[in-house]
């Protein structure tokens, strides 16, 4: 059986309080589907920080002095750079153009992840859920008590990253499985052990699922990937997706 | 329709010289199926290089004394060291247990990609192919003189990455498409031109072809993804996706 990467079409724009489990039913139901064990259900962050009403109105913003100091030098509106400070644990790098930050949950991406596309009203913008693990588990949960179905959930966000150009889509926040698979141990083709073979599923599962999300002039916020074999967890989720810096070999 | 991640099985164990757009087609045959406009094949890097009879047995190595120095501080084999070293144009860090190098097309992974797993011999190693752009390239134009048919050709290699933990599976070859999907200029749902947007498909659909891919006991060497509407380009190459450092924000 191949793997099938299926877009969840049909989704109204979401609104604060919106209930994403029974909108990703009624997206299945359309299709003639319904949930199935080890199905992996994978949404855009920004429609779970617009479920949970976590969106800044820039109206409301007053810019620190750092905010209007880093704006000046950064090019940017120095409202949004107040907000991208409040959502960032530390700060990696600024240029023109670009400020680099680790968000609370430790991602390393632009901006912290504040995302001003896809919101409604040019003064809003849409922060990273505050944590997004919890946001994927209580997905989980909620799919799991409707449907009786163990899948897999991730919370997604489009990131740049180093030594390569362009942005893929990567894993904020995950619930129900391992979200690497430790291969260290197996046996190859010819009978070796493989000795360095840590996959970070997630992650290339989050890239596949962009293959049908993404598009910008469509709602399609989120996907499903069914049949590939997660292995389910209670207890495996996103942060371990954090490389801590002291053992970053590739910065 | 959904886009399908289709592993290609039944594979021999591909040796020097071997056709492989051959056994892709017997592959395809066996499920009952043959290539299609914008089909996308992803080949492990591992295969074009035993395909292409670039293998080199550690037997006939003579570490230099640099490559001993380098040994000794990280660990590794001398003679190891010594085809890494030969495959780098430069190395961006060493430490105990790790070389992280610079290819020759520009990539920064470990160890140069001299893989030792799934190669035959003990001694045996396989390097990257030495143009994995090349390679894709020369199979892609013959399944278009075999089939008529226009796709896009992946060569994968798997890399551990900055600020994450756990290695994803990249492109370092590429054919037939964009690989980078420049979307600025985009209108998002709500109307705003999305301004920061450059998607590096390519390795979106080689992190999706290693759901397939990877099994380390299971002759699985290559995947075909079908669905997913690739932007035909005889130009484009993976030769793209490297970074150069001075604009890299993200180390």
């Amino acid at each position: 059986m191949p793997i099938q990467i299926i877009p969840l079409r049909g989704m109204p724009i979401v609104q604060p309080g919106d209930d994403l489990v029974k909108l990703t039913l009624e997206s299945l139901e359309s299709m003639g589907m319904s949930p199935d064990d080890k199905d992996v259900y994978v949404y855009s962050h920004v429609i779970i920080s617009r479920s949970e009403g976590k969106l800044v109105d820039l109206n409301d913003v007053e810019p620190s002095r750092a905010a209007r100091n880093f704006a000046e030098f950064t090019g940017k509106d120095p409202k949004v750079v107040e907000v991208v400070l409040s959502e960032s644990r530390a700060i990696r790098r600024m240029a023109p153009g670009a400020i680099i930050a680790e968000t609370k949950q430790g991602f390393v991406c632009a901006n912290a992840g504040v995302d001003k596309s896809n919101v409604p009203g040019e003064t809003i913008v849409a922060p990273l859920p505050d944590d997004a693990d919890e946001s994927a588990t209580a997905i989980r949960k909620i799919i799991k008590e409707r449907s009786g179905c163990d899948v897999g959930v991730i919370v997604c966000d489009t990131h740049g990253r180093a030594h390569r150009d362009g942005e893929i889509n990567v894993t904020i926040g995950a619930s129900g499985f391992e979200v690497i698979k430790d291969r260290r141990g197996e046996i190859d083709l010819f009978g070796y052990e493989l000795k360095v073979k840590r996959t970070a599923v997630a992650d290339e599962l989050a890239s596949a699922a962009e293959l049908v999300i993404g598009q910008s002039n469509e709602a399609v916020p989120a996907a499903l990937i069914r049949g590939y074999d997660i292995e389910l967890s209670e207890e495996s989720n996103a942060s371990q997706l954090v490389r801590p810096r002291e053992k970053d070999l590739f910065i």
